[in-house]
């Protein structure tokens, strides 16, 4: 038994060699002007996770990531972007070139509609602000994907399996993975997450609460499951 | 002269004994839903360099921080805050306690005037958010101060000197440390920082490129000079 548990260990090492994987990380941040911006909440951990344990099971990994404070994962192409729109750029260029994609990157939907070059005086006892959507890149890959494998993250606050299925379904994704940040150890800045995994048909995998090293590998067990067949 | 230096060294190195020093840094987060928020750039570097500067020469020092991903300094009381509304409150509560108050947090004075308990759902092409001012702790410091030594910072990308002068004589500070966060080596997220300082009678000292913590005794050095008389 031991031997098998060792072999089994050993096999799932380098399961994923030859596999071209991409996956995004981190928060996007928008600016206001040189000094104010909007952004979301996210440490970036889940997507270096992923990039690390694909690239310590034998894959080729590329990491685009938002602005962390975290160092990029040894043996992993990073490519570091700022907003909504180089990531779209960054991530689209090399979408023809992967064979699986996981966007676990926290993009903004909306970025200001107007950049303003000098720092704001704060005249006026209130202030009205203009945002225009940023480019959907996960729509936009679920349009183009040939045979490519499409992960999404839907962070969610409220009635999280209905809003994930709907995500999954409206930009044709293979999998989603749904977590209630409102939960205490899911979500951001934290090292622990809470997650479903959903397909298409429904829930795949509903994981307690782990450290996101081991919901990374979890995840890339339920993929490898998938496209093996 | 040896012997000279090393005893400057060693008087300057518990030169503020006795002194209580109230020192704010890093951002402030203002939230618009639980994913998204507003913020302004700010590592914290230059408020924590200031706190430990104070603590090595022997003062009493609070440290009001917004979020940062700096340890607390060593020695230090720290009160860590999230949103402008918090760091107000708890610099007010502390301000009569302290004799030297440096106000080298980037404070957001706008926040969304309406928070979304749950995260929005983008719908729409484009949106509009309504800020509204935060409290301005610089100026009610300024108001409130007895002999307290009042001490603020403004990051500028244009007419620097005009703006930093207008803002401490608007709040009554006693002295302002400017930046010009649009040059090199200065800001956000670098070691490094070039400011001048002003008192109400103009210029008091121009630095050139330093550290930040050597930046911190620079200006600890000034505000003693001048209370020293």
């Amino acid at each position: 038994v031991i031997v098998d548990v060792a072999r089994d260990v050993l096999m799932r090492e380098k399961d994923l060699h030859g596999v071209r994987l991409l996956v995004t990380g981190g928060p996007t941040v928008e600016p206001i002007d040189p000094v104010r911006y909007v952004t979301n909440r996210s440490s970036g951990k889940m997507g270096y996770a992923i990039a690390e344990a694909a690239v310590r099971r034998g894959a080729d990994v590329t990491l685009v990531s938002g602005p962390t404070h975290l160092d990029p994962p040894a043996g992993v192409t990073t490519v570091q972007v700022t907003s909504a729109e180089e990531m779209y750029r960054e991530v689209l260029d090399r979408f023809e070139a992967h064979d699986i994609v996981i966007k676990a990157a926290a993009v903004a939907d909306y970025r200001p509609a107007h950049y303003a070059g000098h720092k704001m005086k704060k005249n006026d006892s209130s202030l009205v602000l203009e945002f225009v959507r940023t480019p959907d890149i996960l729509a936009e890959l679920g349009k183009r994907k040939s045979d490519q494998f499409l992960v999404g993250f839907a962070a969610e606050t409220n009635d999280v399996e209905q809003h994930a299925i709907h995500k999954l379904k409206q930009k044709n994704l293979d999998l989603i993975v749904a977590n209630d940040v409102s939960k205490p150890g899911a979500g951001f800045d934290v090292d622990t997450n809470v997650v479903s995994i959903y397909s298409r048909d429904g829930l795949v995998k509903e994981l307690p609460k782990m450290d996101k090293r081991a919901v990374a590998d979890a995840l890339l067990d339920e993929i490898k499951g998938i496209r093996d067949g």
